[in-house]
């Protein structure tokens, strides 16, 4: 293991000015919206959508929403990270019959499996639910951060912002998703006074608890 | 950017059974540890601790209270993601006394900042703010996940256990922390099944929405 990865980790922040001239190459942002798609999930489940959107003149609409901030015109590009309105039955099941064609097998060989995600599912309540659901979308997230800084790409993830008035612009309900976080990614712009900040971390000791 | 990040995240499983003979390297550990550490956060607060376990005595008692799962013994690492219990104003100005001595600036100089952060917390419901740590705690999560992959380490995230008895075996309350997620990592056993099986992922048209 490369010690170097720290070193991008490190060079990696919340970046607040992006270069508006820098585009991700096609490629890159291939490899990316592909990473996303990897992501891991509990059981799997994938219960997510991302909405990628490249489009300026979409992007002026979802500027006052996300308390104005410049990032989500300045930078290449706005990924928004979606979650499941309706996880239920019949989304596991489509999981299933997505399992069963993947790997080959029968679908009803993955009765077993099935059950267990369905009594999962049906066992929280709906606030449980979306909660579990932004958590995978999280992880998600964590894994588009760590690619891009490992691979010299900026982004910016984002909280701040009106989900509700997301979904309406985006028209997100006739997809059976909702918004929870955002991630602007593209290039430092070299004005912004916040890429030559020093990093803000506990110590080590502060918060590795060794058992 | 490389193809090959993606024959990585395709490599990458839930690995259910590790090869208990064979440790990860102290170097690599404490990468993947210091990973953790620069994990991104929301206004970089790093709501969280990371329980780092390698002891197999303090592990086997954990092993019931996560549905007698076998990689909590067998992995080479355990880390507990743990989440604060009291995210409060005094832990806001515990942050800011860490961004003002990192940063060579006054404490007084970051009160706009302090406020904002203060404000947000104090906003939310112990609900709300529970599932916001929860969520911050995920994208580190992600994160490990990422780097083990990119470096040939295997992982197993895994939320299926008690956190209730977690936090007591392991005495976190008096670090005023709770268990959220675990995340055993190590090397996939040659009999793990579950290696060889191809990954299931919805389609690229199926979960990316192009806007």
């Amino acid at each position: 293991m490369e010690q170097s990865i720290l070193d991008k980790l490190n060079w990696r922040y919340a970046t607040k000015k992006f270069d508006p001239n820098k585009n991700l190459p096609e490629k890159d942002l291939n490899i990316l919206l592909e990473s996303l798609r990897l992501s891991a999930s509990s059981f799997g489940l994938q219960p997510w959508k991302f909405v990628h959107i490249r489009n300026k003149d979409l992007r002026a609409k979802l500027k006052e929403p996300a308390w104005d901030q410049a990032q989500i015109i300045d930078a290449s590009d706005l990924i928004v990270f979606c979650g499941l309105k309706n996880l239920n039955k019949n989304y596991v099941e489509k999981f299933i019959a997505q399992v069963a064609r993947v790997r080959g097998v029968d679908f009803s060989s993955l009765d077993g499996y099935k059950k267990i995600m369905v009594d999962f599912v049906e066992g929280l309540s709906s606030e449980q639910l979306e909660a579990w659901i932004s958590k995978q979308v999280y992880i998600a997230l964590g894994n588009l951060l760590t690619i891009c800084a490992l691979n010299n790409i900026d982004a910016c993830p984002m909280e701040g912002f009106d989900p509700v008035k997301f979904d309406e612009v985006l028209g997100l309900e006739k997809n059976g998703i909702t918004s929870k976080v955002l991630c602007t990614i593209g290039y430092r712009s070299k004005q912004d006074q916040y890429a030559t900040l020093k990093k803000v971390r506990f110590s080590k000791e502060e918060v590795v608890i060794e058992m």
